[in-house]
């Protein structure tokens, strides 16, 4: 039992600290045979990664990713998979004050609480840089899937951030890689996102967001019972990221305000097998995939490092006000697209493996 | 690596199914010492149990839990606890039907996908009855407490359930012990929720539900990085209860909408340790609680089976209509409380567990 | 992370006490579709019963395992099996002063340590009797690879009691099941053995054992790196039976005296793959299997129940004689042939199962 | 589930190839403000280095372990804590040959036939060069035993070479540091073991050996039952290392020719509690130490590496002969004994914090 760790066959845990010599994922149980190389993980990590444009924070890290285990002649072994990235904008600076104080919305307080100490350099191990070694991870899951069911696609994007929401009438997939915020719309609702980013950013703020992930061509069958489910899985991971408050399925939380009629996906037979009316399910039945789209969001706190005072205490209790300087991104979601990703592949190959070993390859159930 | 089973330290696996001879949970890590029997386990259970009420489906069972291993002269022991409930209102039918159709929005045509096979008696073991055994083991999970941290309390409620929403200016604790719908308002409110309910039934159709647990008295401390999170353990124990779409901690989804001068919670020097100015966390910062209360909400999916025709296929492809005749809940989100109480109960004192396991008992980390 | 559970992907927990209402094996992760029924596994339960010949305690219990989830219509549906056997045989006695007293050899000293209480009846959790559990999982194994690879065949055997010892000049595979030792040796070693036994017997003593597991027919290919060897979990899985202190493959302990030029299994193509000069590795290389017989043995300690009186102490610290009436095998070695062949099965499946879901079912490298 | 971990709570991956970049042990569950520092480590794995002495590989590695998260000011946080070592002495050579052909005695052919490839670097994933990241691990389980039970001493030594075997009645604890042999032997025994080596050294021949652990000074009460007991965890922690055929506790093997009068360890009163007459259980009673010393011995086959030609085949079924050159120990016996104290330390501190967690710091059962 690792708590750094997550996946069953597909088993990631990662290491390191924000401002430590470097971080990481340790992967074991990656399929051998599997074409990958460090360029090829690195697309994943540069979407990612902070400095790209003025939305996100200008810490200018190089985030290379480097495979030091598990893959020869570029194949995956079979064996871990150690993926390291070095922190290399480390900046040296006093941290006297941020050492004794607690700043509100992170999770100083509450390591202070647990361990009696902590590394308070940039938040440690609770810092969201954690996530570029689940970035680089899911970038392996994404090589193995490309082998194992190449049909397979998965795409994240932005729903929500603060007071913009997407219009889903003007849904558009192939505009999502054109803009900074990963969204499904055009240059238009774009501008009008990164003015309101900006005013926020002006006035001191933060914001939050929404962020869905699809997977498309996924085969009927992934997940399990009762506790392996596939939505149980990727509720977990997706709640795993850093300031994730809120996980949803299909309908999600508005499934609480819809009657059966009005949820009822029908049934029906299509020309390769079962289709559906509707997708209210997000694509999982009793746990287990449907074929469908799967169909998970989650929401993202506002950043709590801001310029604006907070009021919060010392170590010694003495109260102080908290003004987070920094580079920080005024909205964290837009660099929780590719992580939520990268979850969502990791996920999917590691039920993908399940399914194999306890059912086999085989099809099992046909129907018509 | 079981997927029937939750929990790290303290570690359920239930198994069984509807139509089964008996179903329950094998709870391994229970700490030794816990005075238990079979009568406080049984409130809880009858809590969940159906045939309560008119709200609630009719099937009698009487769901009377057995103790079959880990206690002796009244006491935990430190060895696996069996509870098994038998199955003894196992009507004798025809399922020809049934065994040949795909129900809409249960997990018939997924299992048949995935295994090739099924058992078809009342959903096998995709059943809600499975949540029985989560029951028994929440019981167990609550006299473990009492033991180790007398202050917790535990407590769900509905928050929604399709139009209707309860009013949080009224919010009444003690009153959600006296009516059908665990809701915290008074009888008028309670009389409105049946009202609405009552009518849907006789309109053949079902509706979802909201379901808040909140944990009190938790220390600060528990929960761990970064997969291991209190959130994310909790995010898995609620997406793994049948019919969730979604689970949220402190302000979840909302959170997307918040700017961060809106979401802070500040901190202060309370007599007792630090105090917050407001819960948006959810009682958790990074993964780990902060010792205010810990706020899950989850929402829960219309009843698939109701009287309404729903169109679906057959086994060997040909379209159906499926009307859903048996005894059903018009609205499962019901009987979701004590479901949702147990996993909380179960999580917190797995918890509290890996806590003493990984840091020790004594205090850590000391603020003032 | 379950303390009383064993397999990876075939996982098994059991539960139980040796005076309780009853005890078990709840197994997750046996394929579907596998054709099993109580029949089947109380055939093994019987060869591990209690009261057969004189050879063992004349305790009699008929041991009769009942599946209560898991299986439906004759078939295993790939959801967990509840394996139980009830406890009919509890002589109603007085524990007075067993309650207080520890018996040498057993772990009623540790387990008080421990826990702080124990079930004193017969052994608690501790009892020898827990492995009828294990017999019931390790059938369903056997009905699982006689689905997934039917040319696999497990038998165990004793190859030593105290001062006998078998005669490998004279092995005769099939002479096991003929005798009451399963020793694959004629009538008249048999014959030998059994005065050997009952000498000791007479003499208010008993005695240890070795046994020996072999695997024939595994493919080449199941284990894995480095801590999920096939040797590291069959080594953890005969170590964890009641009584044993050592555990070999192949060479075993003797490979501290062999040199280099002796102990290699030099390699030879042969008509169907790769053969080998001898199987001084017992099957496996670098944990994983070569296609050879997969050869386990280990050492049983001799039954600390003896009608000799020796010393020990009570709760209280003030000294005491034990001498264990009861009913009890002189040399539990009998019993633990069947149930170190249940094992075997266990691992070889739990083997197959995770070689498929990590490397799939398709031939991987292949030879010449 | 992680086939490259070990461990519960102090859970240890190792990953890396013998010829790849780096390899190292990712450590989660490492208890926080454990003082530790590179240095410390280092000791441990000077121990194990290559090229020490005549007796050993004349590969010179400088082994430098490196820590690269977890550790903050000195003291660990609690969070993973990365081990890596630099591969630095990969001497670039035509693998032509080898890439081809199975070595006999190694997992060159069962790697092969799983996976399909194989990293045939020096042995790859299936070097002895893994054991370097164990050791690394076991230096970091040294510090926090040093921390949480400060009175336990952990120490290997060889038992047995080939021919060669201590003199048990002139065991000299104080002089297991004073040989190249770790043996418990003055000079005159060394000067021989050494004589016997290079003998065989100088034949092109290799040899087994045996080797005993001892953790002295651990309370009573660590382990669990039934597949958690401490022995099985032993089992499993010393059969994993490479070469590894038997393993023992206590009488071990010769348990089977014992009686039961002979078996005994008898229970006194002493002034610090319990005292035993013998120690033939090896300080563990139904997996559940006693107090007592817990003694573990394991065997090594002989090199499989040797000058002398084996027979083999390469991968296309042709014959062939193999003479493997390169630079190998003689006896990787000698390299085995801070293995197994490094695996001995793992587990049990890793049962120090489990018995915490499930039990508490407090004491339990008290005699007397």
């Amino acid at each position: 039992m690792s708590l750094n760790s997550y996946g069953h066959l597909f088993r990631v845990t990662t290491w390191g600290e924000s401002h430590g010599p470097a971080l990481g994922a340790t992967v074991d149980g990656c399929p051998p045979g599997v074409p990958v190389d460090e360029a090829y993980l690195q697309q994943f990590l540069d979407k990612r990664r902070p400095g790209q444009n003025k939305n996100m924070t200008q810490r200018n890290e190089p985030d290379a990713v480097q495979i030091l285990s598990g893959v020869f002649e570029g194949q995956t072994t079979g064996t871990p998979v150690q993926l390291m990235i070095e922190n290399t904008d480390q900046r040296s600076r006093d941290y006297g004050e941020i050492a004794q104080t607690f700043r509100p919305g992170h999770a100083d307080i509450t390591y202070h609480q647990k361990y009696g100490l902590r590394d308070y350099r940039g938040g440690g191990r609770s810092s969201a840089r954690e996530t570029a070694a689940r970035v680089a991870a899911g970038g392996l899951a994404r090589a193995a899937l490309k082998e194992l069911a190449p049909g397979i696609e998965i795409k994240g994007y932005m729903t929500r951030m603060g007071e913009m929401e997407i219009d889903r009438s003007a849904f558009d997939w192939d505009a999502i890689d054109s803009n900074d915020f990963w969204i499904p719309q055009g240059p238009e609702a774009a501008a009008a996102w990164e003015a309101y980013l900006q005013k926020l950013r002006k006035d001191h703020n933060s914001v939050g967001a929404e962020i869905e992930v699809v997977c498309r061509g996924a085969p009927a069958g992934l997940g399990a019972p009762v506790y392996g489910k596939l939505d149980t899985d990727l509720a977990a991971a997706m709640m795993s990221i850093n300031a994730v408050k809120g996980v949803e399925v299909g309908e999600g939380m508005a499934a609480a305000t819809l009657t059966g009629t009005e949820n009822a996906d029908e049934i029906f037979m299509g020309e390769n097998g079962p289709e559906y009316s509707s997708n209210h399910a997000g694509g999982i039945l009793g746990g287990i995939s449907t074929g469908q789209d799967i169909v998970v969001r989650f929401a993202v706190k506002p950043t709590s490092s801001i310029l604006t005072p907070r009021k919060s205490i010392r170590m010694d209790g003495s109260p102080t006000e908290v003004v987070t300087k920094g580079r920080h991104d005024p909205c964290v979601g837009i660099r929780a697209v590719p992580v939520g990703e990268a979850m969502m592949a990791c996920v999917v190959l590691d039920h993908l493996l399940l399914h194999r070993g306890q059912v086999g390859d085989g099809p099992r159930g046909t129907i018509g």
